[in-house]
């Protein structure tokens, strides 16, 4: 996977990458919108506690793949709130670490449950041994 | 394809799978979003009428591709108003059976045209005869 | 690449395609939503001026992977204000050309940056010399 970021373009503004290019025989996983709610089905208040809990999801899915976060290669941020993007932002970065995968951030009216300030939904492609 | 619901995560908390996994190749279907027209272009203003006619317009351009509700590997269900959701919800079920794809639900602040009340776009693939 | 529009269904009532099916071996090219951000991070006031922007960034990143806008299979127009609309659709049509990607246009609260009135991102399929 070759990331793009052509230098005539501005940006990357925060953990992503402009263009995310791939070929050959891989294995894909399409992953529904996660959510800050945990395996007991309870959802904290807070937007840090949320955005752990997205991301651990997120691991979780991948891992049940053979996946890392390393092989998403594009994803939704959606945020309902402008105040909860420096605590989704930090949280992301630190679960992203060097990965770059394409990104879109979008707020938007809500979520499936009223009390969800969060969802990430993502696509991921690991290369089929050769 | 495979579904993916790690123990750990709650949920599914509705008809869809936290992710699908799949590989091999496969024909592809991107599907722009369906809304609520019918084949003389009138729209009804029921979210259940609406939303019947965004899931007979996926059919259809599903099988022009030769591909069923089946082939579905995820998809976003776009809302305006909340008070949609539960007829959304029942004519998707329906719609979907046993079907369960990656999927996320937003609610917006509005679609193409103001008398939208939902939009479903989607990705499909379906393996190639090997 | 094969662009399905069912006669049967309504429209398409903008420059998109129902559907884009194809198969085979192919180079992807998952893009960020890119923004009316130009090279040195300046933002024009204006939706054509922001338009422009966004459609030269998607240009550049596409090219950096030897790919053109033909190349684009979906993409999502995100736009903050109804009267964008049309500043918005008369510069994707001249981006566009012929071409006619699945897509889905939506109206969302903000975006990332409270002075970014339009985003668009998308995903491309290149088919690989066989």
């Amino acid at each position: 996977m070759r990331r793009i970021n052509p230098p005539q373009i501005a940006g990357p503004f925060a953990t992503y990458a402009h263009g995310v290019e791939f070929s050959g025989p891989v294995r894909w996983l399409f992953g529904a919108g996660q959510t800050g709610v945990d395996g007991d089905g309870t959802t904290p208040t807070d937007i840090v506690g949320q955005s752990e809990l997205v991301w651990s999801n997120i691991r979780a899915v991948l891992a049940d793949a053979d996946m890392t976060i390393e092989d998403i290669v594009q994803l939704n941020m959606l945020l309902v709130d402008r105040a909860d993007h420096d605590g989704a932002k930090t949280v992301r970065d630190t679960a992203l670490g060097d990965h770059r995968p394409a990104s879109t951030l979008m707020y938007i009216s809500g979520l499936a449950r009223p009390e969800w300030l969060i969802e990430i939904d993502y696509i991921a492609a690991r290369e089929l041994p050769g």
